[in-house]
């Protein structure tokens, strides 16, 4: 396995300047989105909380603006993609697990029992997540992670998870940037897995990146020396109402932007819009089956619910629709 | 209450230009401290580090510097601090609980018995610390810390407890950021706690402070605006091996440089010093009766163990002598 990580790592380092293009100063702010009044909002937020002469300025500490991850940055359907990457390293594992062979959930994932894999429950998935994510130190998972998304790749577009990510909210993250705003993640998916790529692929660092955290453990290796282990056990889950207890509790301060797409960011966006002043909400709706997917509440991911669209116009949060807001959805569009 | 708040609120605000000077870029780096190892020590560990053409040099993505809060950066003795805020607090509330006249451990705080007070087992601190620290929004404590820090003061110095933290020490967190360090505050102390005063006394953000941490809570008020309350709960304790997984959980990274004074930040520097590369570990020694204190393992705060002396002298962990290696202690000193 050391081997394959070392020569996977070749390949990611091969992948690091894709986002590059992405990352650097715009000469022309929000390119891939198409005129008209949600970039337009997005845009007079902005310069109404950043110019000094605005009744609306924001001083730069309090330039807060957090971002979903799974359907906000990168495409989340059919599944999530830390799903697909704990079945794939199931697979993997398996050879030194000979007893999953006949142990649910494992023996359905090895597998590829499709049918039964829909029925997994809770405890399922919990027994899933232990194997995946636990038992090894912390840089061991990053590699492992790091590894998987050099090779591993989506049916439909048949590409790197890395590389479906939606190009007008790469520009959107850099804008705020460019701006004064320090752009954060807060996701439900496991802080550790996404902190594997979100510098390379976002510009966002490590310490930059909120997410649902196993807890772990400090111990000594077998020469005496200090390690990190990352338990079994679930610290805090950063979903629904974790997601505003998690800002808190990293950067202990209120968000002056939030971003999202289902109805797990809901609280965010609540805690976000409680606070003084100018604030922006906004939440992308998946609504183009053609160039990605169109979702709302027939899913098993990220479910945009009537409800939420309710309250986005009662609060006048901002909608994007992929189809009519966005000129380009990925890097790779023409 | 709130007007009382809001009027020291004025006070606090005149203090803000207190650590100014301290804090602003340094003509000659680590002025109070004396020449000698201790101080060329730290001054050749970042030079190393940060000099392009050094085959120890380090990427500014990964200069991290970690630095424990009491008996590091102020003053711990005879009291934690926050101890002293948590006892004061209860006095303040004990008029809205007129059951804790006769209840323990409050009728005890309430009576000043200090006898008494010295024999609180954990769980009368919990008492005490759910009752102080938790049953209000987030705002609302840090206005509630920010009010006693601007008023209470220390038995000895006759001075606020935000004055009394180590010139020396301010300089060094300074001297580091001025090198692309990010400094962040690794304490066992409450996070909220520290959190109020770090930004205006340290010159660090409140995404920089790790700490022991309570559970919040999020929920809506009657009007049915999102809120965060501080639940009365412990999410995870700083202190020892919880420094470092709480490193890991905030930052993701391991520091270069990290800095305590006690047997709570062992792990912290052991762990520090597991990385590759160029590596700086310190502790302070509280040698100095007469500028400041001098105690050891004969202590019931931050205890500095025969057996940590030996550790820092096998490890090859810098020992600050406050006594030989500090030319001011306090920014109040002539």
């Amino acid at each position: 396995m050391p081997s394959t990580i070392r020569r996977t790592f070749v390949v990611a380092a091969s992948l690091f300047t894709l986002g590059g293009a992405s990352l650097g100063a715009q000469a022309t702010p929000l390119a891939s989105w198409n005129d008209g009044p949600t970039k337009q909002a997005i845009m007079s937020f902005v310069r109404a909380t950043t110019d000094r002469s605005s009744p609306q300025y924001v001083a730069p500490d309090d330039r807060i603006a957090t971002f979903d991850n799974d359907g906000t940055l990168w495409v989340e359907h059919p599944f999530y993609t830390e799903g697909v990457f704990s079945f794939d390293r199931i697979a993997a594992l398996a050879p030194q697990h000979p007893e999953w062979k006949t142990t649910e959930p494992f023996k359905s994932v090895i597998d590829h029992d499709e049918a039964a894999m829909e029925k997994f429950t809770e405890s399922d998935l919990e027994k899933i997540v232990a194997e995946t994510h636990s038992g090894m130190t912390v840089e061991a998972f990053n590699d492992v992670v790091s590894s998987w998304l050099a090779t591993a790749t989506d049916k439909r577009f048949k590409r790197h998870y890395t590389e479906l990510v939606y190009q007008p909210m790469l520009e959107l993250l850099s804008y705020l940037r460019e701006n004064g705003y320090q752009t954060y993640i807060v996701t439900g998916g496991g802080q550790d897995f996404v902190r594997a790529f979100a510098s390379r692929v976002y510009g966002v660092p490590r310490d930059h990146v909120i997410g649902t955290a196993g807890k772990t453990k400090f111990t000594y290796d077998a020469h005496g020396m200090a390690q990190l282990l990352k338990a079994p056990e679930i610290l805090y889950i950063d979903d629904k109402a974790g997601k505003p207890e998690g800002i808190h509790l990293v950067i202990g301060q209120l968000p002056r932007a939030a971003f999202g797409n289902s109805d797990g960011d809901k609280q965010m966006l609540q805690w976000t819009q409680s606070g003084n002043g100018r604030r922006l909400m906004l939440l992308v709706h998946h609504d183009d089956a053609r160039r990605e997917y169109a979702y709302d509440a027939d899913t098993k991911v990220g479910t945009f619910s009537d409800s939420l669209m309710a309250d986005a116009t009662k609060q006048g949060w901002l909608v994007v629709s992929m189809k009519r807001d966005w000129r380009r959805v990925f890097p790779f569009d023409p």
